[in-house]
């Protein structure tokens, strides 16, 4: 259980961690001190900040962290799945660092494995703050529910797990969104036009929409697109 | 963990559980075996047909297990947020056996918890199976995803927690549901038309539809209905 006692991110969790090769926190020397520097400057910044620096250095690549078990090589080590995903992703993650604008891992390919799923999941944000400091995380939930049973939800996605944004549905209304829309420093990204096969059975029907309706869709499209840019 | 090397339910389940009070397994008597035989006769029944028997016990009442810490009364006994959640679930539970149609947890409140959370939920599924054998247990999860990724959904739901049925998310068409309704023996509730305030939002949207497309929904409607009754 990784979940209790630790800080979110930045200076308090990097102290916490004990460096490798048995060394005391002061022999670690100037790399330690360089990632707590660091973790400190993002942990002052929200989603859409980290991520307009991440694109004015012209990187657009969001990085997918879905981690199917049956799918990670063998030559990846460990003695346990929720091990050797975390070891899969920490590579994948210190391979990108300086090319992701955000990682995104899946929330299903880590609920696979129950508890030890979400240890791996928790592992594998905290291996972004530590590898790639200021990239973004993006958690892919596809969080659908109603209001009251959508705080629980951003309870665990921003508080427990410390991710920056998260992917909902559109489906039960802006109400049902308002945990996630409300937290000012966390991103909301709401699927609108899935690409996926069958993605049109429903969403390319076409819908009626009465011209002063539509007055209305265009002022509330301009005010999220105005809420994105900052 | 309580994942690890425990049958689904049934027979095998209940023998590796140590009866209260001290007792052997040969000492607990004839309430032990009829739980074994109740849960016998469970294991090997669908959602289909478990959920009918109750239908023709005139039972209705689906118990929602929504297990919030924060609005748990302190009364409820337990050293940790996962016991006290556990310890409240089965009382209600308990209490509700010979009434309830089916238990429905909501995996928001789990995941609130972290890996703690997903420990809550397989124990509150456990004291179903042993409290009120041949009772359904829906997992409400909202799932939403695309196909490939509703594949570790379905076997969390099903394999890992032994949940007997899923709500599910209509929004991105039916291949993505197809881990999901491809499971016979499991239930796959879709989500229509939501009663949450603002689930009108997007839902009364009138759709335009054509009138041999009209047929083919029918036949859709005919179908759904025709597996729903077995």
């Amino acid at each position: 259980m990784f979940f209790k006692g630790i800080a979110k991110y930045g200076v308090h969790r990097i102290l916490l961690k004990q460096p490798k090769g048995g060394k005391s926190h002061k022999e670690a020397g100037g790399e330690f001190l360089q990632l707590t520097l660091n973790t400190e400057e993002a942990e002052m910044a929200s989603f859409f900040e980290m991520l307009r620096k991440r694109w004015d250095q012209e990187l657009f690549v969001c990085v997918g962290l879905d981690s199917d078990i049956a799918e990670i090589p063998e030559c990846v080590s460990g003695d346990s799945a929720k091990k050797r995903i975390v070891s899969f992703n920490r590579d994948i993650i210190a391979s990108t660092a300086d090319k992701a604008c955000a990682y995104k891992p899946n929330f299903s390919f880590y609920e696979a494995l129950g508890a030890d799923g979400m240890d791996a999941l928790y592992e594998t944000i905290e291996a972004v703050r530590i590898l790639a400091p200021g990239v973004p995380v993006i958690l892919d939930a596809k969080r659908a529910d109603i209001g009251n049973t959508n705080k629980p939800s951003a309870t665990f996605a921003f508080d427990l797990l410390g991710a920056d944004a998260i992917t909902v549905h559109p489906y039960l209304g802006a109400e049902a969104m308002s945990p996630f829309l409300g937290r000012e420093d966390n991103g909301t990204i709401v699927l609108c036009r899935t690409s996926n096969m069958g993605g049109g059975e429903f969403q390319d029907r076409l819908v009626y929409v009465e011209w002063n309706e539509l007055g209305d869709l265009v002022s509330e499209d301009i005010s999220t697109l105005a809420k994105v840019c900052g």
